[in-house]
């Protein structure tokens, strides 16, 4: 049988990877999906640069459009990242009746549902395993292998350059800003570290898993996010006293008033395998009704395990490549007309346990003034830490540990505290989530 | 759009628990599949037990073969276990025409070269994501996720009550039979254990995992088979002391020469994830050349989580339901005209490195005999532990780690060690992996 042929947007890293993948696998790959698949046509904004792949045989332009206009093209394999141009050239191409395979999670997060809709319309397949968590099948498993289940939660760390400085602040007692520094250098960050450190990555990626294992639109501009810039060495350090690890954790749930999403650095018992995930590794645990806990780990960065993904996303297409609309699995794993309209709670009403740490005044009846303002808002206290004043230091971190709240009773709470006068500046709040 | 109709074989564990959860997930399932899943007719071997879900509306018979034969039945799913009479009723169901899905380990190992033959011949699907490691999607993470690797070798704690038996001897210190006696009475082990702790059931899932990751037919009597029987509590105590931890595990690899496929108790270092899955828990991890390694972990056996998979495969099924054959994902992940003759190694040109436990008589120049005779075999030293005797005992432990050596070479080092007069007993030898 012919070659399927591919036309390629975007010839950076994994644009690279993904040729190298296809050319060096390439009986593997045919034993699997039947036919060969070859890059036929690749897109790059300069044709002159040195590249990590060989370009021989593949016909490269300067103009994306081109390719996905090219009748020759039978599948359109977006790598440009970004929202704009890579949504008018996704939408051109299922306009033009092309299948797309993409690794965008920016563009799935925050058009997905309108690229779904004229995907639908069109009868094409768009499919986008290397948006989430890079090599890690994950958009698979949860979509097609665990579909007998009620999705009750997941909890992933999806972002690498996040948990390789978590990880490092760990292991070797570093501060944020110095390790930040230093994967920029070494080329983990990007220049601009702010989807990385700040969680917006992080939250592309929620939105996108949230919608497979609930069956809800894609809601991006509805996630909680937070990054991982307020936490310190010192509270890396207390929390392993406490038995436990800070990761930088996406997390949906389903509950009965609405759907939690959000990203936030999280405190996890150490004797679960999600604490131990470390370095630029990700991994993310779903909790079906019926499964249980299931937990997927791989890399989730990088040319290689980006392109083992896209791959895999080519030859699901290759391999269903003449098969009705009706009978592919649906985008977002429930079907388009039966997706919940349940809404995203408001981070007020969603609970969780908390890791606080206050800088007080060395004096007397502090503490009692604290645990009283918690108590009186519902909270109560699961760890108290007290430690000994730095050398010439006034004040003394305390570190509490509470039980599971609504934010609401701890933000009331944190008020209060933070105006007692023995209370030094702003209390440092990490949530705490034991995923039992 | 009518229901699909299951007709189901085998009323136990997993027959009810796929009973259940297709009535209680129901809604979100048809959401999923965009059609509606119902067991119509179940067969069990007498219909006046009582059953741990409901029956209602269900037709119920003692005579599999007229659910088989029945026109009515589009999916035939297979809960019986063992080898017959499931092999003759699969087989039949498939000369009938229907899509059939089962959890039948065992038979797939055994008789899935001739059941995917047949199912190619009358163009319906056979579906077994149950049959290795319960809830884990670790079949279609492999089949379709991984399909741009060439996987170089996989390793897996693929028996839940091999594994319990081994956290129970590592976290409580306990001894093997008494734990495996414990395990019985509370249910998690058969009342005859052999096919969990001498291995059979881990090689039946190790067989499906090899030939779907590497391409090759189905050769469970070419597996090396151990339990972990000689594994002693001072063993697991020795291994902890050297920073690994005891797990029984199944593995293969590829290799230039050929393919390993083997079962048997492994040190592992133990930072690996792999090491620190505990109780009945079930984690294969997953080498491919371009993703790197990849971990999928769960729960491996029990009515639910079994149920899980089972469903997810009927699901798939009702997803494509009208495809056409060669448009479905092949059995054994690869198109069966692109298999791969690669032979299946003997265990004597297999390389892993040792744990070896000797027990010498307390006087000189024992070590330097060890040692010469492993050093004339070409074997190096990793570490070596010598312990205190035990009080009034004559003998004492010398425990060895080696590098990586052939298996035969160290057969040879064996015997020759064993005929020290120094050296009493056999010597208890455990292979080490590193899974790097």
């Amino acid at each position: 049988m012919s070659a399927v042929r591919v036309g390629l947007l975007g010839l950076g890293t994994v644009g690279a990877g993904t040729i190298n993948l296809l050319q060096r696998n390439n009986d593997e790959i045919a034993r699997r999906a039947g036919r060969n698949i070859d890059v036929v046509s690749a897109a790059a904004r300069h044709l002159d640069r040195p590249r990590a792949c060989s370009t021989d045989g593949i016909r490269l332009t300067t103009d994306p459009f081109s390719i996905v206009d090219d009748p020759e093209t039978e599948i359109v394999l977006e790598l440009i990242g970004g929202y704009e141009p890579a949504r008018e050239l996704v939408l051109r191409a299922i306009d033009n009746g092309k299948h797309v395979v993409t690794a965008n999670k920016a563009l799935i997060a925050k058009h997905g549902n309108e690229i779904f809709e004229r995907a639908r319309d069109r009868g094409v397949t768009v499919s986008f395993e290397a948006a989430v968590a890079g090599g890690i099948p994950i958009i698979k498993s949860i979509r097609e292998g665990l579909t007998g289940n009620r999705i009750q939660w997941l909890a992933g760390i999806i972002n690498g350059t996040a948990n390789y400085i978590l990880s490092e602040m760990y292991y070797n007692s570093r501060e944020f800003a110095e390790v930040l520094a230093e994967a920029q250098r070494l080329g983990y960050a990007e220049a601009d570290p702010s989807f990385d450190v700040e969680g917006v990555d992080a939250a592309h990626k929620l939105t996108i898993l949230a919608s497979i294992a609930f069956g809800i639109p894609l809601q991006f501009d509805k996630v909680h996010v937070e990054g991982i810039g307020h936490v310190s060495r010192e509270d890396v350090a207390y929390a392993e006293e406490l038995g436990y690890r800070i990761k930088h954790l996406g997390m949906c749930k389903w509950t009965e008033d609405g759907v939690e999403l959000r990203v936030h650095p999280t405190l996890l018992p150490e004797r679960q395998l999600l604490a131990n995930v470390d370095g630029v590794m990700n991994a993310i645990m779903v909790m079906g009704d019926a499964v249980g806990p299931t937990l997927y780990y791989g890399a989730g960065a990088g040319a290689a395990p980006t392109a083992s993904a896209v791959v895999a996303d080519l030859v699901d297409v290759v391999r269903e490549f003449n098969v009705e609309p009706e009978s592919r699995v649906p985008y977002l794993a429930f079907q388009s007309t039966a997706l919940s309209d349940q809404p995203v709670l408001p981070m007020s009403a969603v609970e969780t346990a908390y890791y606080l740490r206050l800088e007080v005044l060395d004096e007397p009846g502090v503490l009692a003034d604290v645990t009283r303002i918690l108590g009186s808002n519902g909270i109560s206290i699961e760890a108290i830490l007290q430690k000994e004043p730095a050398p010439g230091a006034d004040d003394v971190p305390v570190i509490i540990l509470t039980h599971r709240v609504k934010e609401r009773q701890m933000n009331a709470a944190q008020e209060q505290m933070e105006a007692l006068p023995a209370v030094q500046g702003r209390i440092n709040r990490i949530r705490l989530e034991q995923l039992q």
